[in-house]
């Protein structure tokens, strides 16, 4: 039996137990809070997070990072923002063919490195992997049809991954272009924000879809700068998380633009938060990539505006889209 | 001042001629039905296909196709499937340097030929253009923000179309891939049916957003085919038509789905519709395209196998999403 452990019981991390028990796996569900991890035993779910979902039986939860850094596969669901102070605590319990499989999307505030970079610097021999598609937790954990891409350098350990989660319903996609598998995953937050914005301003589905072409031409933009192929950043962890991202009010980062659009304050949608809204920390990131490979990425910029630049909404929506008349190649379509 | 002239009343010629007039041009709206000409200009508006909107002033109907051909620039916006029939009915009365700039999109049923391939046909002398990207014609109409993509071999010729219509809310983008304009706009109505079957059947967001990201797939497959530039499928007309109809219930094609996804039966959906589902005429089309140049296109077969192979709308759903696992790259994500 393969030990699928999970590293972080929020709503992602809580579906991803569920389904690795369900394809046949010993799994392990940690949070850092001992409390959380009792609530979870005893509800046998996660209502904090994941409410009106039971965990398939045989999934425990638990706070004992010891407990929970032994396995053959850890699955990294927490906060991006949160991956190197944590990783760090799970080190020292970690065998060094632990394979450790990044779920949470971003790119890291302070020094812009994307996840694999972070994992890199802190278990730098153990071998990693990026899970990364349009997926929304709650119906991972229904056992709707989910897909996903699965990146690893190592096609051999690649597959072991694919044999040890995949199910019917939930179906990784192999490939090993790493780098590219967290492009999209990691500019998509910062893009259903936009959308969100869009939205809640009541401006209509042709403009946010305008945005959304946009939007992929600065990831396949940035995306080649970094390294990644071009049929990944259109694949499931690119186009499709995308798509999911900025379309609809269940994804945080949309629930939040579209709070904006309608004139909500920032720092009142964040107070009434208890989930992390990434797109908040990776803007800035993100365009200060931009800047540094010299790429244009206006609806990043203009989403790092409203968030960090103080900006007017409606200010940073109206530049958005009253760009002049282009070529749409040189528009970046 | 510009004569600009719309062919077809239906709610796409309608929002064209309240966007055309507002751009400053003399605009003849044609319907073929005469007391549809009379409502219209007694109503102000087109309460049949565009209910609650009102005409811009000066904007007005007729029946007569002598003087609805006599124009500098004549928008084609009625359905594919009759764009040959009544191009040969105005053809009489066209000028030689009248612009024909086709706004339906799809692919003729029995020829298997792009629009632009049938206006050469009727009209071989006229210079064209393609007008596709994502717009609902409600939206137009109201003045929300829009983009499009405008595609002429020409550039002068586009240019003059862009300085006609454009406005700041309708922004024609100027692409000289005419073939690539046409792709996206006939693909993305198969698409929204196959989409709005997942969603009628309640088979969740991720599951939608998988089918995107491989139905945008087979766009790029066909289009390379065809001699698209992958450039323009990732535009406006492309990708961002795609996000706009798989992902609202308010495009015809994805509401047709739905139902067929709810267990309605096709027939009596068609029945109860006064407007076109394009994407019924278009599916066998594609899918001989397909055989023709041996392209993979399994969302496009499998709709085509639900209207017109009397399959099962649950078993071709289900052969869809129970693919094998494979590379990401080989599933032609």
């Amino acid at each position: 039996m393969t030990k699928v452990n999970v590293i972080g019981a929020g709503a992602f991390g809580t579906a991803l137990a569920i389904t690795a028990k369900k394809a046949g796996n010993d799994v392990l569900l940690w949070t850092r809070h001992r409390d959380h991890a009792d609530a979870i035993n005893s509800e046998k779910g996660n209502s904090k997070y994941l409410d009106n979902v039971s965990l398939t039986p045989g999934v425990e939860a638990t706070s004992e990072l010891a407990r929970a850094g032994n396995a053959n596969i850890l699955l990294l669901a927490v906060p991006a923002q949160h991956v190197r102070e944590i990783l760090a605590q799970l080190k020292p319990w970690l065998a060094p063919e632990t394979v450790l499989v990044m779920c949470a999307k971003g790119i890291e505030q302070d020094s812009g490195l994307l996840m694999s970079e972070v994992m890199a610097e802190i278990a730098p021999t153990n071998p990693i992997a990026i899970l990364s598609g349009p997926n929304f937790a709650r119906e991972i954990a229904l056992g709707l049809p989910t897909a996903t891409t699965l990146a690893c350098r190592d096609r051999e350990i690649g597959e072991d991954i694919v044999k040890a989660i995949g199910l019917p319903a939930f179906r990784p996609y192999l490939t090993d272009d790493v780098i590219g598998a967290q492009v999209g995953g990691a500019v998509k937050n910062v893009l259903a924000i936009a959308c969100g914005v869009v939205s809640g301003g009541k401006l209509g589905e042709n403009a946010r879809a305008a945005l959304i072409t946009r939007g992929m031409a600065e990831i396949l933009r940035l995306g080649e700068k970094l390294g990644a192929r071009a049929e990944t950043l259109m694949g499931l962890s690119g186009l499709g998380d995308v798509v999911l991202s900025c379309s609809s009010p269940a994804s945080r980062n949309f629930s939040l633009g579209a709070a904006l659009g309608q004139g909500d304050i920032l720092g009142e949608i964040l107070q009434q938060r208890i989930a992390v809204t990434e797109g908040v920390y990776t803007a800035s990131a993100i365009c200060r990539l931009a800047e540094k490979f010299n790429i244009e990425m206006p609806i990043c910029f203009a989403v790092n505006e409203i968030l960090n630049g103080g900006v007017a909404v409606s200010n940073a929506v109206e530049e958005l889209l009253a760009r002049p008349f282009r070529d749409e190649r040189l528009a970046g379509f």
